[in-house]
Formats: structure tokens, sequence, C-alpha cells
């Protein structure tokens, strides 16, 4: 834990039910035209659209599934011909990325792969991206706060970011409400993707003041409501704690490295058709063991996860190995399946432990794993 | 407490020992020409002139004592005449003001009194201020992180606000070694002033779990250091910690409304030359007191002040009073002088009870307050 950390977010926020009432006020302030970016089911954004003046021009993309850079491509193309002023992304964490990367790349020059991390080259971006208005109707990614968009290469088979200090949406409206309808199966999953941003980063060998406080108050949201909201869809509190709490999550990866669960879960969701949420869910529990026992082996402070076992528990008596048994047991709760219903095998774990290896989030692991170890996460979580 | 929020705060923020460093990277990408607004010890800034690349035209400006009306026009004048692509604020919270009230009106057209609130007409800005990177070389006002200047109007005796979302400075760089040679005088009355604001923000009616969140961790740093940094102006711990909680303190103000506290101290400032913070500390312990007392007669509650109680005074069995002798006990530690020793005097208590009322910082009040209860204040703090 150092003491030297930078902070960057949205420009603005805007929380609490109903916020989405504020949309037609911010929309006005940017200009008449609109690219609004929906899922696959535009019905859900209409409780936006009828909100929205009618004087507006709002050209529609939809952002089926996971984006993908053809999608990014032609969602700027379309941004670019309509005249797009703004650009407005309203659904789960994938419409929101992809509302990002099309703002991004229609006020630049190029093409994506131009300024893709990984497999593109990685161009810093040379203007500002058409301003932008996330509203997420999950919680889970807290892609409404961070400055980077995950985007699939079907040509590689890998998922990489668009990334740069510019993309922070200019405002993020998080209205609970929005995701009241939300099925307990997404609920599950895109709540443990959250809880493992804020885990991640907690006890990321990044982590830092005031990165802690927003983690402590989201992990503890996150062990009093997942469970509630999974079970009932429309409990406020349970709603507005995730809500929250996955806003926090994505503050604080945007500004800390997370660890070996999301280094994973990138190349494992390039290489199999997993949720994201779910890859995460398999991996937490190992991930917290290792990391406990690697640690302790080393004669290193475990105290950060001695106060994760805390605060997820509610018990101050909680010892670190009680995060792993808490981890497992929300997993049983949520019903998420495992990794092996999926389609992958032993042999695809080499190739998952090299990939992971390099990743960026492994940066922020709070201790070096070596392959053996990398190896008995992907054994355990299987 | 609500559960509906709004949160802003500057684009950027570097934290810790050194961050200044980083500076020639952040302006280089902003441009040439440097608009460098200092205090009066213009010797002060050398540590950052020479870290700064030769190339750089700089243009020095000096805010003497607090920024008024004059000083801010002459100072965007100075900025226009000589192209200046970004202002840079190194100082206290009078010259971060000046720096900030200097980029917005440098950049619009018309005169400072266009956009001046309460004395001026109170325009919104039209464009966005020059880019600005705000520097702090005391642990106070938190105006880094803050979207208003305090400005003094000598014609008109009052210190009012030049407002804007738009005037966050572009990044903040907090550099607690930079305070380590501010006197111990200075040091007890900004610190009184970052105290007061995350003790308004806390109790505010107007708070929210993010920026609760914040004053927790803020109020109990400030309640471990600022004796200490007043006594040791070199103690590293005790000068990081005043040097966060001003930053979040400022965060916190920015997006919530004050008190009684600042009600008054607006108003007294504009009134008598005393220095803010001191103005804060002799009123700090009355507002506590009388907010505690009309909030129990109107059955309402005050389980937020015994929470700041337990904070301030580190003990779980703290009573919400405890904060009221905690905050009488630190201003006796901190050797601060009374207001009377600046020359007021009751007769000036009903023009200043009838200013405070309609202060905006006492809209944010945890209890509203009749003319006799502000006039207990001023004969309790006098």
């Amino acid at each position: 834990m150092g003491l030297n950390f930078s902070f960057a977010t949205a420009s603005q926020i805007l929380f609490g039910n109903h916020s989405l009432e504020k949309v037609p006020g911010l929309v006005s302030k940017m200009g008449n035209k609109i690219l609004l970016v929906t899922g696959k089911n535009t019905e859900r954004a209409e409780v936006l659209i009828k909100l929205l003046p009618t004087e507006m021009e709002i050209t529609g993309f939809k952002i089926e599934s996971e984006p993908s850079t053809v999608m990014i491509e032609q969602g700027a193309k379309i941004a670019r011909e309509n005249n797009c002023e703004m650009v407005v992304g309203f659904g789960g964490g994938s419409v929101i990325d992809g509302a990002k990367a099309i703002a991004a790349l229609a006020s630049n020059e190029g093409e994506l792969m131009d300024y893709l991390e990984v497999i593109g080259k990685g161009k810093a971006l040379e203007r500002a991206p058409l301003p932008s208005i996330a509203i997420p109707t999950t919680s889970g990614t807290g892609a409404e706060v961070t400055k980077n968009s995950v985007i699939k290469s079907l040509e590689h088979n890998v998922k990489v970011s668009l990334r740069s200090d510019l993309m922070y949406p200019n405002v993020a409206v998080v209205d609970p409400v929005l995701t009241y309808s939300l099925s307990p199966k997404l609920t599950a999953s895109t709540g443990v993707d959250a809880l493992t941003h804020l885990l991640e980063t907690f006890v990321s060998n990044q982590s830092n003041p005031f990165i802690d406080m927003i983690c402590r108050e989201g992990l503890y949201r996150i062990s009093r409501s997942l469970v509630k909201a999974y079970k009932n869809g429309n409990d406020e509190q349970a709603r507005t704690d995730m809500a929250m709490a996955s806003m926090w999550g994505g503050m604080a990866l945007a500004n800390v490295k997370l660890g070996a669960v999301h280094g994973f879960a990138g190349p494992m969701g390039g290489m199999f058709s997993i949720p994201h949420g779910e890859i995460c869910a398999c991996l937490m529990a190992a991930v917290i063991q290792i990391n406990i026992e690697v640690l302790t082996e080393q004669g290193q402070n475990i105290e950060k996860f001695t106060e994760l076992a805390k605060i997820l528990t509610g018990s101050d008596l909680a010892k670190a190995e009680d995060a792993i048994v808490w981890a497992d047991n929300l997993i049983g709760e949520l019903k998420i399946p495992s990794l092996s219903q999926f389609g992958l095998t032993e042999n695809d774990f080499p190739e998952l432990i090299q990939k992971a290896k390099v990743s960026s989030s492994m940066k922020g692991n709070p201790v070096e794993l070596n392959d053996e170890q990398l190896r008995w996460i992907l054994d355990k979580s299987f």
C-alpha cells in the first residue's frame, strides 16, 4: 500500500432512483443529435426515449452480446455519417463499453486497430471522444466510470482494451430502478463481477487509501445485498446497494490494477463464450486462497485479507481464510455453474496460464504467482 | 441523508510525496505558455519553476493575501495578453482560488461581475476555462478539487463566489512535502478549515453515502494528525494525513452544502480581516452544540453527531456531546485566538446573523436555526 496515487473518474456522476429523469437536461446541453447505443432488446430503452425532447434526432445502434471490433467500426461510421454530437449508452457493461469506444473512434481519424492495445498499434487518442452519457442497466462492470472498453476481436480470438484517460464518460447516470427487471441469473453474474472488482483492487499491490475506502464501503454493501437482490429483484435497498457498489468497483479498477481473477478472466473470455461474471465467480475463492497461502509462506502481511474477511462475513472475529469459505458459499447460493460446463478442458490450461501471466490485471495481484500456482487456481476452480 | 446524489471532482488527482515532479509532464501536454499564479513570496515557487522545461514561457502573477475582484480582472488580462494556454496555481487556498477564477475569466468574454454570485449578474460561464493545474501548499481549503473561487469585493465589503461546474481544475497535484515548511499557526488555521469542511458536510442535510465515507476517513486522519502536524511540521505521516483530509474536504464541499460554521464564516470574512480557518475554529464547538440541542428538542436523530464524536475522540463509547468537548480542547491546543481579538463586537451581530441566514452554506445545516439560536452561536464563540 503506497501513499502515492492518482485518481480520476467520470466528470459527473448522478446516482439515485429515477436519476434517469435528469438525462433530458443533460443531453440538451450537449447538442441535438444523439447516437443511442443499446442492447439487442431496444424496447428496454423506451423508458429513456420517451423522456427525450421530440426535437432530438436519435440514431439507434445495437450492441448485441459483446462489442466486437467490427461493431465499433460500424458504430463510429454511423455516428460520423449522422453528425452525431453525443453518444448515449443505455444497457449492460457491453453496451456502455461499446458506446465509449464508438464515441472515441468517431472523433478520431484512422481505424480502431490504430488505437487498440495488444493486437493493435496502441496509439494514444488524439482528440477527445464525442461527449457521452453512460446509463447502466446492470450492476456489474462499473463501465460508466471507467476509461477503457473491452472489445472482442473475432479474428484474433481475444478480448482487448481500448483505453484512454479521455474515455471517462462525461456523465454517469446510475439509476438503480433500471436494474429491478434484471433476471436472478444476470443479477448473480454481474454482481460477482462488481464484487471481484472491489475485492481485487482492495488487496491489490497498487491499492491506496482512497481506493481502500471505496472498496470497504462497496464490499460491505455487496456482502449484505447481493444474495438479497438475487432472491428478490424488487428489493429497493439491495438494488441500490448493488448499483452503488458496482459504480465504486468501476472507480476502483479505473485507478488501481486488479489481480489474478481478472488476469485469467480476460483470456478465458476471449477463448470461450462464458459470461465474464461467471468466470470471476468460479476463480474467486481459489485466487483468495492461493494469495493468502503464498503471502504467508513468504512471511508477508495478510492484514488486508483479514480485513476483507471481516467485511464480507460481518464478523470482527473473522480470520483471513474465512473469506475463502464465504466466497465458496456465495457461489453456491447464487447457483453459478462450474467452468467445465462451458467446454473448458485441462488441455486449455497451458495457453490460459501463459496469457494470464502477461495480462495487465495480473500486475495488480498482491503477490507474484508462478506457473504451478496459477495452474493450481485452474485445477481448484474447475 | 438521501440516496440520490451527484458527484464531480477535478478531472485528475495526483497525490503523494514528490508528486510535484509530475507537473512538467502534465504541462507539456497542455501547451507552452503558462500563467503561473503564486503567493506574495514567489521564492516558494522556485521548486516548481526549476522543474519546468526551459522552453516554457512562464508569466508570473502574484495573489497577495486574498484574491479580490480587481486582481482577478488583472490576472485574466495578463493571461490574454500573453496568450497563456494554461494556468498553474501554486500556493494556499487564496492562490488556487485566484488561479481558477483567472483561468475562467481569461477564456470568457465580458467582466468578472457578469459571472459573480450575489453582487454580480451570476451568468453561467459560456466557455470552458483555460486548462489549469492546482498545486496546494497548505492543507486547508481543498480548493484544488472544488468548482468555486471565493473572491473579495473591496467595493461591496463582502466575499462571494465565482462558481461553475466547468471550474474544477484539470489536474490537482497534492504533494504533502510542500506543506512541511508551513508555520504552526498556519497549520492550525488551515487544518481547522479542512476539519470543518469534513465535519459540516458529514452532518449536512444533503449528505450521501459517498460523501460520508470520504468524511469518515478525513475526520479520522485529522483527529489523529492535526495536533501532530502543528507540533512537528516535518512529521511525514501527519502532513500526509492532513493533505489527504484537506483534499477530501474539498471533494465533499464541492458536492454537498456545508452548514452554520461556513454560513457565518463567509460574511465574517468579508466584514473583518480574520483568517478564514480561525473563524471556523472559533465557531465550531458552538455550532455542534446548538445543532445537537435543536435536533434533540425536535425529536430528530442525532446519530450522525454520535458517529462524529466516536471518530473524533477515537472512542466507541463516545456520545454526541463529546464532539463539543473535543472541538473545544482542540482549539485550546492549537492556541487559536478568540474572535474579540480581531475587533469584532456585539454591535456587529445583527448584520452577521442576517447575512449568515441567507448564505448558501447555511442551507446545508442539519437543522434550521432561528435568529436567537444564531445569536447564541456568536455569544458562545465570542
